[in-house]
């Protein structure tokens, strides 16, 4: 396959058509990292090879536990083919341990475990700063067409959930969060779309809680490629020892 | 009846017991207003006793429509004698049309009708601002048992929110949105608590769109208590009339 324009470029990749095919797009992950709706951005060299990699690694898990995604193959370092999917303007999140945006605004403290995992839906809009949204006020907004779209993606994402804490935990870490996000073919079947990686979960080590994640350059920590280099290892290795 | 001992101040109600009655409360409405959780603070004299009037007209219309409330006898121009309940401490908004805090956080024009009620949680916490809450997130901080518990809280808040709608638009007034809490007896009864007023609704004229609530204190618009004066005004007279 051969990439063809450039359709569009986000905060941390840019998405090509394919040349000749409209099934599928040529996804390319930057190295560029950014925080705080874009208002912090710095190189990080090697960021978007790990973070292909460590999606490659975790598709391919889904896949296997019935899960269907956007991946197709890898087509470099830092790139991939998808499916081309028809996106929903949600970031879905799925928490097993209070963290990040939630237990601020709850007063909850941070790393103590949820009774069950908590679903939350933001509304993927930069302009309103990505806001929380309920089920209702999704339906309002006619992001979704009614609560029964809202209950496909709740069951999907909590059945994710399940499969990429099992995959951690095997490499002896915590998924203590994650955010994706789906889009339909045109057939109307829902596919996991975007990436998961560090930049979309909050991994931390079983034993010492360390960041192996974005939080690192968020909350000003050193050595934020090391983790992620960290984390992508010990999923490798755990995998081959499986 | 006779008034017992202080229970609760709050920013617009005193609650007190009742001599000899573990049953009903003492609830006594204050004249100070209130706005951006606390932070301004006026004396607005006649206000408990317009949102007295007001709650009292609006709790025997829900009555009349089968919905249970709280409300057992007016004892004065500013108190009430209430059944007592265990408060769910949740603050339930139903919104018939864009305004406040929602239309900015999702960015709609104010005014602008919804397609259906739009009905929204929000946690009874001053310290955390009050922060919306969705179901899964309710259910998550215990606030609520389960899912369950929040269908029931909405289909009472959609089903008073059609009985108000119907009673304001009698007196020429488009009811935009409105808050309401609810409590249990001990027998697991869900009551509507708490208190019906321009406090806590969004009242505009339905030709000329002349706000008739709290929002003329909040945007520093003349003449309060006079918009109040003249929702009940209204309301009482089409009430007569119909």
């Amino acid at each position: 396959m051969k990439k063809g324009e450039l359709l569009y470029e986000g905060k941390a990749k840019k998405i090509y058509t394919v040349e000749g095919r409209s099934d599928v797009l040529w996804q390319e992950f930057k190295d560029s990292m950014t925080a705080f709706n874009g208002e912090r951005k710095v190189s990080m060299p090697k960021k978007g090879e790990i973070n292909v990699s460590v999606s490659e690694i975790l598709f391919a898990e889904l896949e296997k536990a019935g899960i269907a995604t956007h991946f197709v193959q890898r087509t470099s370092p830092t790139e991939f083919i998808s499916k081309r999917l028809k996106m929903i303007p949600l970031e879905i999140v799925v928490r097993n341990v209070w963290a990040g945006s939630s237990a601020k605004k709850f007063g909850q403290n941070v790393g103590e475990a949820l009774k069950s995992p908590l679903f939350e839906m933001y509304l993927k809009d930069d302009l309103l700063n990505d806001p929380f949204v309920s089920t209702e006020q999704a339906v309002a907004l006619g992001v979704v067409a009614d609560t029964a779209v809202v209950e496909e993606l709740k069951e999907q994402a909590l059945q994710i959930n399940e499969v990429l804490k099992k995959r951690w935990k095997a490499a002896g870490i915590l998924l203590v969060d994650f955010k994706v996000e789906f889009g339909r073919l045109d057939t109307g079947e829902l596919l996991l779309g975007d990436e998961i990686s560090g930049d979309c979960s909050r991994l931390w080590d079983i034993d010492t809680s360390k960041v192996l994640d974005k939080d690192r350059f968020r909350k000003d920590m050193p050595e934020v490629m090391a983790a992620y280099e960290e984390a992508l290892a010990r999923l490798k290795a755990s995998g081959e020892s499986s």
